[in-house]
């Protein structure tokens, strides 16, 4: 059987395992509330559905341009008006199937075999896979609690090795959601500058600040690289729908790149994600981020109770990033344990990288408020008969 | 403007300028009769809208597993069943965002830096790209007129190297319509299996051969990996989905590329795509196959009498390849002057290869026979003019 060489540097998820051991333990007719994966459970706004409908109907259902559909990348150039005050020209935007597209698209583009890319440690697992799968070198920059888990501009300066000619980082992050304001944005931007490096920042949480103010990197550095999904905020995740700002230089490249890799983003995809920015279902969507609020108040408080140490409340995202230094001594195995014992999934910290992997683990908070108090009580009552 | 190597290796989509000149005209009220893509303008079938109207509204709108979901994984499995008479392990299919998204895997999985890989000259454009964006060398194989554009395993044989280590080809073939019976895989799986190579059969235009059985290669190569789509016989495109067909032993590896790089394909595309495998559909499906075999005839015969060389009858896909000799000296120019002066949008050869391409075209038999009628008689006028 062959097999490239490539396949076996790329780590598979974690989060799996877990995934398993749910569906064997809900199978046998268990009740398991799910904190390990990050879906928000809302209803898809009925605009949306409507738009799905009416693009159905008039048999929107052929390739579009690999960029994506007109109206949608203008749609998006407006969102950038209202929510940053930034003016795009929508021919910087490319439509991309999932930031999983976008990501490969800059894998693609930025990265010859050899090179060094930095990336935080915990960060999302699949970076690190992008850059091993263009022949790239993943350089792992640790974030700490102690710093409300934020990567500062002195990290990636200490880090920047001779092969290195990119920083991947995400704002806010998974799993730890931590947010950099523009002032750390920008001091970041400057770093890479001068390294004459560039700069991808994945905003997929954006829309998901609880905390202060959201800062797109745009506004403090113009030429960096942006990736943003239909899948959090907006709660698309199985529409496969994202996004990317680049600058215009590159847009020809992608648009290559795009053509020949994908063909188009999904049509029907992308009707539903143009009325997905109608300012009425984006009224709908600021809701929701004020009840996930509330759940994540709720889950960091209860959490800390119990002892897990959350030295500071994650400022966006759809997570809990937890220390368990008090109550277990593997990540892997306490989950495992929860999980059997409690009926809570959650993840370990080992999904996202390599540092204090095994003193954290991860919850989602996408579950509503019930569900979550159950959550709480049960691991309550597990560590309390340990 | 950092921009990888690979980058300068990939070629565009010849066929964008035709697009673009089509718009123009278009916008300028010029009614253009475009033959030069591979959609087929059916209606969505009634039960696919239905299914995803259902899907909808039952939220069937978050990830799924990576490789697809089950149903629709065994759905794919019963349909080998129904038209080859093969039992296939549901295992052994991943459901992939369109053909382009298992071509990537497959990269990604087969090709180490340096490899090269057999490939027919002319052929689907992107065949190259995906093998390049691995760090491989695309080698060509010319297919002849004179051979009904086939490729044999004697042409392997010739054209296999040191560095050589996989043969990609499709059944039925674009530009050319050809297709392999059983007789013909069965001597290239032999041949690449006795240079321990790896096939890779490219079988989206299955359902869409018109003269003589439909063979897949798994019917005399089981090792073999395949690829098809929903986009071409059941008419699909827009939804980006299709999918592989692999050995048990690379499932493993091809499920932590799909993670990493896709998550998973689209939900509700794969809903509908269930749908579009229920027995109801696929006759209708079948009539619409005698509908392009119609379509066929009429411009083979018809662009014979204008003097275009089509030395035989595609046997399948949605193509008709044809020599310009007695025409014109340079099918971009000659597409470009079609279009312009006759209103009739097709597809120079040079998009498919460099083997005789600038001495033929591709046109498409999408478009309903009236359309096809006004083109030819459009083109006769022009031709008589010149």
């Amino acid at each position: 059987m062959r097999r490239a060489r490539r396949v076996a540097t790329l780590t598979s998820f974690k989060v799996v395992d877990v995934l398993e051991a749910v569906e064997r333990l809900q199978s046998q007719g268990r009740d398991i509330v799910r904190l390990e994966a990050g879906q928000p459970a809302f209803a898809t706004p009925a605009r949306v559905v409507e738009a799905t409908r009416r693009a159905l109907a008039e048999e929107r259902t052929r390739y579009t341009s690999a960029l994506g559909i007109e109206p949608l990348r203008e749609a998006i150039a407006d969102f950038y008006r209202w929510r940053h005050g930034l003016t795009l020209d929508p021919a910087r935007i490319a439509v991309t199937t999932g930031s999983s597209a976008a990501l490969a698209l800059l894998g693609d583009l930025l990265i010859e075999p050899g090179d060094g890319v930095v990336l935080t440690d915990p960060g999302y697992p699949c970076n690190a896979n992008f850059v091993r799968r263009a022949g790239g070198e993943p350089q792992w920059i640790p974030v700490v609690a102690e710093q409300g888990y934020r990567l500062t501009a002195a990290a990636v300066a200490g880090h920047w090795r001779a092969n290195t000619v990119s920083a991947w980082l995400a704002s806010p992050a998974n799993p730890t959601g931590a947010v950099l304001d523009a002032d750390a944005l920008g001091e970041l931007a400057a770093e890479v500058s001068r390294r004459r490096g560039t700069l991808v920042v994945d905003e997929i949480y954006h829309g998901l600040i609880y905390d202060g103010p959201e800062t797109s990197v745009l506004e403090v550095a113009a030429d960096a690289f942006v990736i943003n999904s239909f899948s959090k905020y907006f709660g698309m995740t199985g529409w496969r729908l994202g996004w990317l700002v680049a600058p215009q230089a590159a847009m020809g490249d992608l648009n290559t790149l795009a053509q020949n890799f994908y063909i188009s983003p999904s049509s029907i995809a992308q009707h539903a994600a143009l009325a997905a920015l109608h300012p009425e279902v984006l009224a709908e969507l600021e809701a929701r981020r004020e009840e996930l609020r509330c759940r994540r108040d709720f889950l960091v408080a209860a959490l800390r109770e119990l002892g897990f140490a959350i030295p500071r409340v994650p400022a966006g995202g759809l997570y809990v990033y937890a220390g368990i230094d008090g109550l277990a001594d593997d990540s892997e195995a306490f989950c495992r344990e929860m999980l059997e014992r409690a009926g809570v999934a959650f993840t370990p910290g080992t999904d996202f990288g390599t540092h204090r992997a095994r003193q954290c683990v991860r919850f989602s908070y996408t579950e509503p408020l019930p569900r979550l108090e159950l959550a709480v009580e049960r691991l309550r009552l597990a560590l309390a008969q340990r």
